[in-house]
C-alpha cells in the first residue's frame, strides 16, 4: 500500500483534496438551501411532498417560486463548473505542478465559486456574478492548458 | 507502473471502484428511463425527435408530461448528489481509512441512492424519499469531515 | 513522490488525462455558447442580468428562447454522460487495461460526444443525435462491465 500513502503525502495532492472537499461541501449546501426555501415558502414540485398539508391548496403549493428557482439555477451552475474542476484539477494535481502555482489555482477557483453563490443568491448587481464565473472558468482553462501542453497522449 | 498496480490492490480503493461503478451505472439507467417514457408516451422536446411522426400532432408531441419530468428530476438529483460522492469518496478512499468503516460508508450511500430512485419513481409517500436523500447526504458529509479533520492543507 | 510520477508516466493514464481534459473543455464551451446566445438574442433569466438594458422591455428580455434552451439541454446531456465517464473511466484507466483497447474506448467516447453536440446544436435530423448518445453510453457501459467483472469487491 505504499502507492496510496505516497499520494496523500504529496502536498499538491493534499491541497487539491482540501479545496475540493470544501467546494463540494459548498455545492451540497445548495440542496439544503433549496429544501429550506421549499419548506418555508411552501412551494413543492411533487404531489407527495405537500400531501400532508391537505389537498385544497394543491395549485398553490405547486406554483413556481422565483426564490427557489434562483437557488436551483445557482446549483446547476455549480455542477456545470465544479465537474470540470474536479476532473481537470485531479489530473493537474497528479501532473507534478509547482506547489505555490497549484495552490493559487485552487484558492482562486474556490474563492470565485463561493463569491458566485453569494452574488447569485443575494443577488448582487452584475457584473459581480459574471466576474466570479469567469475567474473560476479561467482557472480551469489554465489547468487544462497546462495538462494538454505537457502531457498530451492521444 | 508499480504505483498503479498498488492502487488497485488496495482493498478500500477496490471497494470504492466497485460501489462507484454500480451507482454511476444506476445513474446512467435514468437516461434510458427518460428515453423509454418519451418514446412510449410520445412526448419530446426537440422538433427533430418527433419529425418522423408527422407534423399534424406537433403540439401534442411537445407537451410536458409529468411522468417524464419526474424521471428527469430524479436524474438531476442523482447528479447533484453523486458528483460530491465521486470527488469526496475518491479522496477519502485514498486517505487510508479503516476498511470496514469505508465499506459501511459506500454501502449506505449506494443503498440510499437506489432507494431514493425507487421512492421517486413509484412514488412512495414522504418521508421515504427525504430519508433516502439525507442518508446519502450524511454519508458524504461524514467522509468530507474525516478528510478535512485529518488532511487539511490550505 | 514516486507514486505520483509513476501514475503520470503510465500511458493509459496519460491517454485518459488527455481525452478527459479535451471533453471537459468541450463541455465548458457550452457555458460560453449559452452566454453568447443570451447576449446576442437578449434573453435572460435573472432581472440583474438585463438591468442595464432598461426596464421597459423586462418581459421581452425574460422570455424563453428555443435557441438558448437547446444549448442548455445539450449542456445538461453532457453533464449526465460525462460524469459517469469521468468516474468509471478513471477507475478503468487505473485497472491496468490494454493500451490500445483503452485508447479506442476514450477516442470513441470523445468523438461521440463531440458529434452529439454538433447534432444537437445544428440540429441534424435524427437518428444522428441518438446514435451519438448510444455510442458514448455503450463505451461507458463497456468500461463499467470490465471493472465489475475483474475487480468487484463489495
Amino acid at each position: 500500500m505504499v502507492g496510496i500513502t505516497q499520494l496523500m503525502e504529496d502536498k499538491v495532492f493534499m491541497a487539491f483534496a482540501s479545496y475540493t472537499t470544501i467546494i463540494l461541501s459548498k455545492m451540497m449546501f445548495m440542496s439544503t438551501a433549496t429544501a429550506f426555501y421549499r419548506l418555508t415558502r411552501k412551494v413543492f414540485v411533487n404531489p407527495e411532498d405537500y400531501a400532508s398539508f391537505g389537498k385544497e391548496n394543491a395549485k398553490n403549493y405547486s406554483r413556481v417560486d422565483e426564490r427557489v428557482e434562483r437557488v436551483r439555477r445557482a446549483h446547476l451552475n455549480d455542477l456545470e463548473n465544479i465537474v470540470p474542476f474536479l476532473g481537470i484539477g485531479l489530473l493537474y494535481a497528479l501532473s507534478g505542478p509547482d506547489l505555490s502555482t497549484a495552490i493559487l489555482h485552487f484558492r482562486l477557483f474556490v474563492g470565485a465559486r463561493i463569491y458566485h453563490t453569494i452574488a447569485y443568491l443575494l443577488p448582487l448587481p452584475q457584473p459581480n456574478r459574471a466576474l466570479a464565473f469567469f475567474v473560476g472558468y479561467g482557472v480551469t482553462i489554465s489547468m487544462a492548458y497546462r495538462l494538454l501542453k505537457s502531457r498530451l497522449y492521444l
